[in-house]
């Protein structure tokens, strides 16, 4: 049976960014349901509750298991496709992008906060707080760090394409529409992932729902 | 080597509170270092941040593998130590229960906010925003689909004790110090919890920092 993945708009979701990137960027096959989010409408809401009574995007459906959160379903793919090597093979690397992805799990509020992903959005600066400048700091010597230890085997956070790089995946986004300055290598790390086709399809299937803009785009 | 796991104030951290009852409940022997926090004295930063880069506890040092974060800590622990179990063995069980735990790990801010774990605090209940009581409602409903689905083996959330009853730990303390109007049966799995010897040496402890008390309390 094929997976199923529930998301949400392509153009605002970046929690459900990170397992559909996971998932294309490992060629693994699954179909996807988009929910549109933002639009008031109870019936959107009933769709998603319906799937998972976390009642949020993004939901991963596989025969009788249904698995939400963009980390539990990431460490999911990861045991149930072991050949896609979501994680590195060593025990320290992997304990090291583990903790990379659970940072950004459960932290970097104030960037997320002023700087959502949009990708529709046109790409310009904004002023930032000392908490958000902050955050992009934090991100950026994650960033250099993993590629330093790790990145003999590849351009990605730990060599090849991985769990790590789907979760940072909607910060490459952010630093992008919002202009952030940002160090070359950084720089070189957000043009390595804006070139995976994954990624380029996700950006432009989320162009497209011009729809939504009309609603809340509020920039 | 044994391992090393570093922790804040046992009476406030409650990230640092959810690897040491994973460690303590399993039986797996570690060392620890408590580093004061909220003391506003640069040299605890400092003591934090020559452990670890994203400057928070808990962190996990275990020879040369240094791990931070909560939730990435007990994914090491567990694979450290497949004796202890802390995920269910069954592929599906698992899901779930990485499910509600990453839900807890980027969720429920209002409750933390409104909440915040103080094992100090006098026993009485507070005026709690909708935000915070929708929290506690979808709390309480994962706990009761948890113990209903895979309860059969024992009183926590999978039957026998394991990462999730470590993840939600601290919500036991917040549920109990701010008197929260639960139902019968989550105040049975809160009893359960607060009963076990691992539970109870975390909160004797954290109790016996009175010296915190002068400098953050303000109940």
């Amino acid at each position: 049976m094929t997976l199923k993945l529930v998301v949400g708009n392509k153009n605002y979701s970046s929690w459900s960014m990170r397992p559909w990137l996971a998932l294309r960027g490992c060629d693994i096959a699954f179909d996807e349901t988009v929910i549109p989010l933002y639009t008031d409408d109870p019936a959107d809401k009933a769709r998603i509750l319906k799937h998972s009574p976390a009642g949020k995007v993004p939901i991963l459906i596989d025969g009788a298991v249904t698995v939400w959160d963009s980390l539990a379903i990431i460490e999911y793919v990861a045991e149930r496709y072991p050949e896609a090597k979501l994680w590195p093979s060593e025990a320290g690397a992997r304990a090291h992008a583990r903790s990379v992805c659970a940072e950004m799990h459960s932290g970097f509020q104030a960037l997320r906060n002023e700087c959502p992903m949009n990708l529709h959005r046109p790409v310009r600066p904004v002023a930032l707080s000392a908490d958000a400048k902050a955050n992009i700091a934090r991100i950026e010597d994650i960033w250099r760090d993993c590629r330093d230890r790790y990145g003999s085997g590849g351009p990605f956070l730990f060599g090849r394409f991985g769990a790590a790089d789907a979760m940072f995946a909607p910060v490459v986004t952010r630093f992008h529409t919002f202009a952030v300055p940002v160090a070359a290598e950084t720089r070189a790390y957000m043009e390595t992932m804006m070139a995976m086709p994954a990624f380029v399809a996700w950006v432009e299937a989320g162009l497209a729902e011009t729809w939504i803009i009309e609603r809340v785009e509020k920039v």
